[in-house]
């Protein structure tokens, strides 16, 4: 933290901006406040330092709310330049702000606001909170400054006694209009064709719009105006986002999946301004289990370390728990896994300090509601989630125990790398992985059952995904689940797009890098094939016509720029070109290509502080990394990577 | 509740303005946010309730935030018209607020925001909140409308080259000014002449001011414009308050009696507008101390139950406990002894299922903090106050011991009433009792000494005070007390008007009437002898010139206007009338009159749905009730009152 910085109590702007969001819904000219419990931020905080001077300074505090500035035990006046003396000064700002973030901004040669500072909110005392998107006394942490790019329509027709524009890409974000008629105008929006042109049934619309209206932002490609000339109306889209730097790139000589990559970084890319929501214009909330993956696709794209832990303390909340994560017991074990995941994928020893204590208090959470065997049970109010699929979910349920378990480990790296003991959570996590495997375990079918509780030993794919991504069983029992539950077609298929990513991910661990490159082809080349310009929240190759864009009852109401829709990123960044992490934060890491589909190919992928590029033409792969600690494996041999060297392999 | 009122999640309302209240503090130009973990109100609330519709009906739904309506399931608009068809209607009203109060309106024949409604934060689910303030559509709960009134100054006259505008009473609110100059100018406030004229150093002050300038609300009797002459400038004060029913009279042939009674009753009128805060012009803030012995005083003049409510409400904050109220152990035990005053000047039993789940929590929390001995100690941050006086506090405090005592018998009382069990809080209460004897009562002192770790066998008044008033200790005990502690001059004086309540109180308890009676003669009417037109914070006799009007270090940080000043209030309504109620809300209660003071006499004071006239004409005694249930005492003899019928007694 060389800079300076607007601070706050830590965690508080994005539990404030996280309120903000999930207020962010709309629905048919509605507001759609996230269903569960919102925590704000603290209202009433203090910030205190102390400077021992060797001559006399000056400084200004720049404020979000009330109060002043206390030095030496005398009061200050915010907003004015004060005066420091020589010697040891304890300088304490006081701040509240009865409906926004409290914050300031310290401008001084010597007392700034920079690394040092710590914020109390009179109960707890941490160092002070900041982001980088916030650096200059004028700016307010209250007002996100969207960055603005005009988008012009690329098709203007007249359609049922209308116009419609397409504007050939997803946009977020409002509309100039210039009307060249008296009359008000309505504004009907689609992600696709077929919603814009619904005027009674579309998901967005403004009705008496003229040039005057304050048009809201909406996420769109089409919009329709019904009842007026080609010429009466202009429309203009302006698309808001936060840039990010883009560190990664996947060319190769398939264009199909150079598209692929493409759409889904595009996907992701709207889907993570403040922080990784669902989708732009449903539900515009912040869930944990879509941020989980959102995080692993993260760290092979945008390596944008803020938004993961923006949306880390967002999900999480004030310390004291209320309820689960989204109401959901799986969604509190997937937010600790993601401190898990940006912890490995950072090394960032300082967020872990602030986080810590919450993923503590949500593990104490979690234990309270396991029973003699160790095993995690829903109580009244709790969702036992996993996915939207037909499971035996009589008493406790075998995927819950596998996403405990990966909690546990979770917490036991986190605490380990601060010096914690974690003895506890070392004892839960052996008690609960024997008894997981006594009780769940059906060595008959080979596979992990839904519950054994129901007597009825059925068996679901999750379970025994999870078992293999989180790598919680030994490779006898995870070949057992290959050959039984993931390439059995009697068991039930996964159908969203949400677990689809763990079985993938899972298919790739057991080597079936085939299968999984046709599947991406075939799933995710299918809604290119459909038209998409932005991964969807699912899709079902079946589906025909106005069909494709219902869901949950709503004509309209799939989600058709989803994040978790842009998981080939990590199948092919985690898998295909094989870059791990060994160490946290890349300390070490590993490059294990399986790129037998690829001829020629071209990719660059982030690590932490540098990349990693790796090219391949013909049977010639050279892989190059921009610092030290790499190594490539292949065939089981070892390729030292040293910063800047490239190494070239011939392959096949 | 008969009528419509806004609906919010039960306390929030309190929660919220009590917030925007502690904010409020206003120093030399700066603001002076209370020092403690501040509270909001829940950011996002459903409302619900279900109605068997015999035919079908039209509600509106006004709402102070975001969100929707639901109907059996299906979405409509907030502020339109909405019908609901006859049979089974679960209505549910979704309203997420991310900087106000979130609350809802609901006009309509059938449906409407009367009794019966639930609120849920999405965590509990307790019946909805309301305030009488709030029964109109047009009104918004996030806005208090205070009435004002004009008040011309009395005197204005040239001072230190300037003017100085003298309006005869403590007023609090703004100001309207007219210059006839160009220039700026400077308002400098006072509660005494002294402060208004002393520019540099006065508490409240505003400079450049003009015509168009916004004048903040402040407390004042006193405004002195510097550099100005007579005619260039006019200066009128707004003075605001939330009328209140003020339900006593107090009128007898001493007119200075009379006039601390008045002048009582201004003062903690001054002081509780939404809530019970300390002063009006410093601290503004909420303190537990103070709000329990302003709910002794209302209950003998205003009987304003709203007050009571919303200030144990506010200081109580959400559900979960972050640190003591205002910080002080003591506050808190006083937060849950002044919800029992409530009950039991009340019988307000759906309040008390409200507040007693954090009562509950409370209590919790302080059991926490006891050790073996069932003796509360300080952790931590903790501020175990008592008074502002030398006390020996090594170890546990014998005065902590008597507030936790009464502690437990409010909640033994309020759980018994709802029905609960409260076996644990009796054991403790008996367990607490003996151990208190045992180790803090000194037989050879015939007192309580304030810590027996210590060795010193120090004795102050406090907890012997605290004995008497709480009724903790036999009659024995008592009357040693008395002899050994409060009638003896060798025991430290009490020095805060806070203390000085409860030592007039138990005074009083013991028959101390007569010194009682001149106490305040002599320290009120001190007061009164030296200008004052509000009872003060502190007063010392001995004090002279500007000597009087300091405090804390600060040469004004003495609040002239202190709702504590009261207490004559209480000691003349609940001692000197000697009306009790002897069962919650009046059901039944008392009148023990000693007036011996007093040859012409003249009173009114409020009971639960009612009033006692007690009326004394030379030796000719007569008591009227509007209301059955009363019982007169005097000397040992019951007379009892039944409704609206006098009772004429002779006395000596």
């Amino acid at each position: 933290m060389a800079d300076v910085y607007w601070l706050w109590y830590p965690g508080d702007f994005s539990i404030h901006q996280g309120m903000l969001q999930n207020f962010q819904r709309e629905e048919r000219s509605m507001d759609w406040p996230a269903y569960w419990y919102i925590d704000d931020c603290n209202r009433n905080v203090k910030f205190t330092r102390t400077y021992t001077l060797n001559r006399q300074t000056e400084f200004q505090v720049f404020a979000r709310g009330k109060g002043y500035v206390d030095i030496n035990g005398s009061k200050y006046p915010l907003n004015q330049r004060t005066t420091c003396q020589p010697g040891k000064n304890i300088v304490t700002i006081f701040i509240g702000n009865p409906t926004d973030l409290p914050a300031i901004y310290i401008q001084g040669d010597v007392i700034c606001s920079n690394d040092g500072w710590q914020a109390s909110n009179f109960v707890d005392r941490l160092p002070a909170g900041y982001d980088p998107l916030f650096t200059r006394p004028d700016q307010d942490p209250n007002m996100i400054k969207y960055q603005t790019i005009l988008v012009q329509h690329q098709k203007k027709v007249t359609k049922n006694n209308g116009v419609l524009f397409d504007f050939g890409r997803a946009v977020n974000g409002s509309l100039h209009i210039q009307t060249r008629i008296a009359k008000s105008i309505t504004l009907c929006y689609g992600e696709s064709e077929t919603e814009a042109l619904d005027v009674k049934n579309c998901y967005y619309k403004q009705e008496n719009v003229d040039r005057h209206s304050s048009i809201r932002k909406r996420a769109f490609r089409y919009v329709f105006v019904p009842d007026v000339s080609l010429n009466d109306v202009e429309v203009t889209a302006v698309h808001e986002y936060i840039p990010k730097k883009n560190n990664s790139k996947f060319e190769t000589d398939n264009q199909l999946i150079n598209q692929i990559w493409n759409v889904s970084v595009e996907t992701l890319n709207l889907c993570s301004d403040v922080f990784f929501i669902d989708g732009i214009k449903r539900d515009r909330w912040i869930w944990a289990g879509d941020a989980l993956q959102a995080n692993l696709m993260n760290q092979y794209s945008f390596f944008d370390e803020e938004i993961d832990k923006r949306t880390l303390l967002a999900l999480r909340g004030q310390d004291d728990i209320k309820q689960h994560i989204n109401t959901i017991v799986d969604y509190s074990m997937l937010w600790a896994i993601g401190i898990l995941n940006h912890y490995e994928m950072t090394a960032d020893l300082k967020f872990l300090e602030v986080i810590y204590p919450k993923m503590q208090k949500m593990v104490d959470y979690l234990i309270k509601q396991t029973n003699d065997n160790g095993f995690i049970y829903g109580r009244r109010n709790d969702w036992i989630f996993v996915d939207w699929s037909k499971m035996d979910k009589q008493g406790t349920v075998a995927a819950e125990q596998l996403f405990l378990l990966q909690t546990y480990r979770a917490i036991i790296t986190c605490g380990q790398a601060l010096g914690k003991s974690v003895d506890q959570y070392q004892n839960k996590f052996t008690v609960l992985q024997q008894h997981l495997e006594h009780y769940f375990w059906d060595e008959d079918q080979g596979a992990f059952i839904d519950s054994y509780e129901s007597g009825k030993h059925h068996i679901t794919r999750h379970a025994n995904i999870l078992a293999i991504i989180f790598d919680l069983v030994n490779d006898r029992k995870k070949r057992l689940i290959l050959k039984n539950v993931l390439l059995n077609d009697q068991i039930t298929q996964i159908t969203t797009p949400y677990f689809k990513f763990f079985e993938q991910d899972a298919l790739c661990q057991m080597g079936e890098y085939r299968a999984v490159y046709q599947t991406i082809l075939d799933y995710w080349g299918g809604m290119l094939r459909k038209g998409a310009v932005t991964f969807w929240e699912e899709y079902d190759p079946s589906q025909t016509g106005a069909q494709i864009y219902e869901m949950y009852g709503d004509p309209y109401g799939k989600s058709l720029c989803h994040a978790w829709g842009a998981s080939p990123i990590y199948l092919i960044g985690r898998h295909f070109i094989g870059l791990v992490p060994t160490k946290p934060g890349y300390e070490t890491f590993k490059v294990t290509p399986h790129l037998d589909n690829f001829d020629q190919l071209h990719c660059i992928l982030p690590i932490k502080n540098g990349e990693v590029m790796v090219d391949k033409v013909d049977n010639q792969l050279t892989v190059t990394a921009t610092r030290d600690g790499g190594v490539i494996e292949i065939s089981d041999k070892m390729y030292p990577l040293n910063k800047d060297v490239p190494v070239s392999i011939t392959v096949q």
